[in-house]
């Protein structure tokens, strides 16, 4: 072993062995892409080791996708993590791994997985206060359901792009004056303008990644959470807030989302989380039962994850995940119990996530209350987090970044 | 040739020499799934035909999913319905193709395309003026921006199924009472109710799948729509009518749309519905660059088809698709004016297609003025539909069937 060895990752590094999250990568080689564990700096060739250790996961990590080895299921997962952990920190092991670490800035990384269905829920109430506040002034903030389940939408799956694809300002249509009261229009009565959006916002948000299907007809109970969710990546889903309060009405947001949503480009398993597992806030309202986590052997499925988020370097805001009022386990019980199916791939993001202090904010919208500035062409955004990890470790989430690019049209 | 071919379709038969829909299909024999022309009563293989003849479009024949004809482009889909018509029609050919004709009730039809992602949209005024006055009593029926923008919002891409396919009916939360004014609900006043819809409904479509996809931040203009939509099915988008109104402020439905959207097993080629082509409605409202259609050298996007929708075999509404206000090239305009992409595989769908008659609706939910009676376990449903063929013929669109299944919650 070099008297350097990338395994010598530092104690205390945020990549070290309590996180290995999965990506996708390629080496200048020209081999084909294949998974990725990241450790440190360096990107572990899981499928060189694999085939080399005559690991019964070879095939799994040899994809150029990690939908083999999300669909797997959970022992699997357990038991490829146990591998690689003992690759990069068995002494038995660490000189056979050596040789396939690969310095993170000589790799590339790929789209880690197709994304089947993108649902985005908005499951934070300080967000959906904030925004209704804005949006639907002199109303109450809190639509009335929106204490007795989690209200989604579905988004558009073929704009998710991985961290660092650049985003190009939406053009699309804006009223061109705010009048809420303003009935069908006529044609003496102006009507919308079209142009590059002028509101270009953020929505922080952390993604959850399905890996093991369910039928048609089947509701996923939340217990079931952990045997169909794979793991997390911060979302940053891109929004225009002049198109959207315009085009909403009556069925929800459409272009002012659906031009592109960005998704780190590693998938941090949800066992290397579970440090970081705490009870979701109290429950003001009852529940009905598919989605009522009050009772005393209810596992808690609420994350402390902080997020953090910056514009051109400067950190702008903290959004506390923990705060969020509806579980991912809530979510997938309540996007499955009428019968819809999921899928391997499929990718489900928290909504904004917001906490209750003014620098807490998942997005322009509410860090400005809805005055701006918004997005320039050329800002680049970048969202962060970390969990807390084992014995006072900390767990990073890779980030998610893109740059905002001119619209063509000007 | 036998005395009794399969090739000698009757003089007028709908799936007749000007139709030619593409499916994929398997048979008893156990080879793999491939491209079959519907022809009269008979599924031509067309992998196999196309093999013998040493066509250049073999491969593209053989594949198990539509997808790689759809993604090739429009030459090739007319060189490849061009080849079709003469295997079929052209005594030079029709000895060699007539092995390879396969009786429809002898074959299993599969979901012909993955779907990509599913827009539904919401482009008819009759359609949009019935739900308005149901679900906003007192508003004006349209919102503001309807007669400026085609309104649509996605659906669920992976719960898109084949037309046979059972339907369960979906369970999920609706409101105990109907309370248009109620504000945000306290413990002390009482919450939604759980259990299995109690107004499931229809909504009879048009489909529109997307062949040649469009990069990010490139969009397709009204005059590329041939280029990129290859063919249409007819769609029947479920929906529970008590779970939406509760869940669809503000960010539009989802349960009540996602448990299962069916569409037609058979694909018709755009080219096969040249003859039906016919102008749109007059537009009411001046429309933006991006979607005017009203310049005197603008193709015609507008379809004459005649749809019929039936329950357990009785006729009850024939709901008319040249009355959509906005059309298919205006709906692929828009989604991608922002910059989205489409992807080979991608759905869109026409909306509910209602006329302005009673008996033109395409909902229960018009059909019975928002009283029911709703769909019943055990109900079939078919929706089936023609369009004007080339000289008097007849060009029969596939029907759509799916028959409800009980909750199993009871």
């Amino acid at each position: 072993m070099s008297e350097h060895s990338p395994l010598d990752v530092p104690e205390g590094d945020p990549f070290g062995p309590h996180n290995l999250p999965y990506g996708v990568f390629t080496t200048a080689s020209g081999a084909n892409p294949r998974v990725g564990v990241r450790y440190g700096d360096s990107v572990l060739d899981t499928a060189a080791v694999a085939a080399a250790a005559g690991s019964p996961h070879a095939a799994l990590l040899a994809a150029p996708t990690l939908a083999p080895l999300m669909a797997a299921g959970r022992p699997v997962w357990q038991a490829v993590r146990a591998e690689v952990t003992a690759w990069l920190t068995d002494p038995a092991h660490r000189a056979a791994a050596e040789p396939h670490l690969h310095r993170l800035d000589g790799v590339t990384l790929h789209m880690p997985f197709d994304v089947g269905d993108y649902v985005d829920f908005y499951s934070s109430e300080h967000h959906a206060g904030n925004v209704g506040r804005i949006f639907r002034p002199g109303e109450e903030p809190l639509t009335p359901n929106w204490k007795h389940l989690p209200i989604g939408y579905h988004g558009r799956a073929g704009t998710v792009v991985p961290s660092g694809t650049p985003v190009v300002r939406p053009a699309g249509q804006r009223k061109p004056a705010a009048d809420p009261a303003a009935a069908q229009p006529s044609p003496a009565r102006p009507g919308p303008v079209f142009g590059p959006s002028v509101r270009l916002d953020i929505e922080a948000e952390v993604g959850f990644v399905v890996g093991v299907p369910s039928p048609m007809g089947t509701p996923v109970p939340r217990a079931a959470f952990r045997d169909h969710v794979f793991g997390v990546c911060l979302v940053n889903d891109w929004s225009a807030r002049d198109i959207q309060p315009w085009e909403q009405r009556p069925l929800g947001p459409h272009q002012a989302k659906s031009f592109a949503t960005s998704i780190a480009r590693w998938i941090t398993p949800l066992d290397a989380l579970d440090a970081a597992r705490v009870a979701p806030p109290e429950r003001t309202h009852p529940l009905l039962p598919y989605l009522d986590d009050t009772g005393a052997d209810e596992e808690s499925h609420g994350y402390d994850l902080r997020l953090e988020v910056r514009i051109n370097g400067e950190a702008v805001s903290r959004p506390p995940f923990a705060t969020m009022y509806w579980t991912a386990a809530q979510q997938l019980a309540h996007m499955t119990v009428n019968g819809a199916s999921v899928r391997t791939g499929d990718l489900y993001a928290s909504g904004t996530v917001s906490g209750p202090e003014p620098d807490q904010v998942g997005s322009l919208l509410e860090l400005t209350k809805g005055e701006g500035p918004w997005l320039a062409d050329g800002d680049t955004v970048v969202i962060d987090g970390w969990a807390p990890g084992p014995n006072g470790t900390r767990i990073a989430l890779a980030d998610v970044a893109g740059r905002v690019k001119p619209n063509p049209a000007g």
